[in-house]
């Protein structure tokens, strides 16, 4: 597998891990993409999506995992697969935001949850059929979010 | 940015890239989720979601990418990050299968989309209120999905 490489960073209000919202849902946060000039050319169309989905790297969750963790909408443990903690053996996050508008190289969005500078990998168009499933069951979180 | 390294494989009864449907919402094919022995604890509590998001390695997708592509479901060339072209700066696929369910380090799954073999990254809960637009517009792929 090749290494991967950031294509932007993230910019957010939130400078502080105990300040940044949990899931983007809870926040009404703005935010910026600023991706790298070089991929500029590659947000041709985005516009026309009312969402995209951000996939980044967790640079500010320390290295290494634990299996069993006790996250933050929760008292009970739970496997790590069955939260978004940030420690995970593939430190990647994702979120899915809304997008306001674009100027150049520069998506505005809102509802980010994500720390500022954080390195961005990819940006995916966010599509309802094949991305939202709202009758979806959410096991340990049904009533907590 | 650490080297990502996978977690386990994607088993399904795709082969060839020619025979892989587009997206999961085309597919009711079922598929395995094999993660690997040691991370089999991570998946305690999982069984409670319908739906799990996972993170992939395009593992077929040849090296490199172009900034303007002609996806599968359109003649019309487009911005490589209003697509969801596999060939990326980071090559991660992202796709929503239904969780039917877990045997061990094994997970059951409908609406797979991925080439037999496909080195996973990353399992996720699924969560409506974090991941579910269903009214989000579409750009270029409205009408087309």
């Amino acid at each position: 597998m090749p290494a991967f490489q950031p294509i932007g960073i993230i910019r957010s209000p939130f400078t502080r891990k105990d300040q940044t919202p949990i899931q983007p849902y809870r926040s009404q946060a703005a935010g910026r993409i600023e991706l790298l000039p070089d991929y500029e050319g590659g947000l041709d169309g985005l516009e026309g999506f009312s969402h995209v989905i951000l996939l980044y790297f967790f640079h500010h969750a320390e290295p290494g995992y634990d299996l069993i963790v006790t996250p933050y909408l929760d008292k009970e443990p739970h496997g790590l697969f069955a939260t978004r903690y940030p420690r995970r053996p593939n430190a990647i996050g994702l979120s899915v935001v809304r997008l306001l508008r674009r100027e150049g190289n520069t998506l505005h969005v809102e509802g980010i949850d994500v720390l500022d500078g954080t390195p961005l990998l990819d940006i995916k168009p966010y599509v309802p059929p094949f991305d939202a499933f709202p009758e979806a069951t959410m096991g340990w979180l049904e009533g907590r979010t």
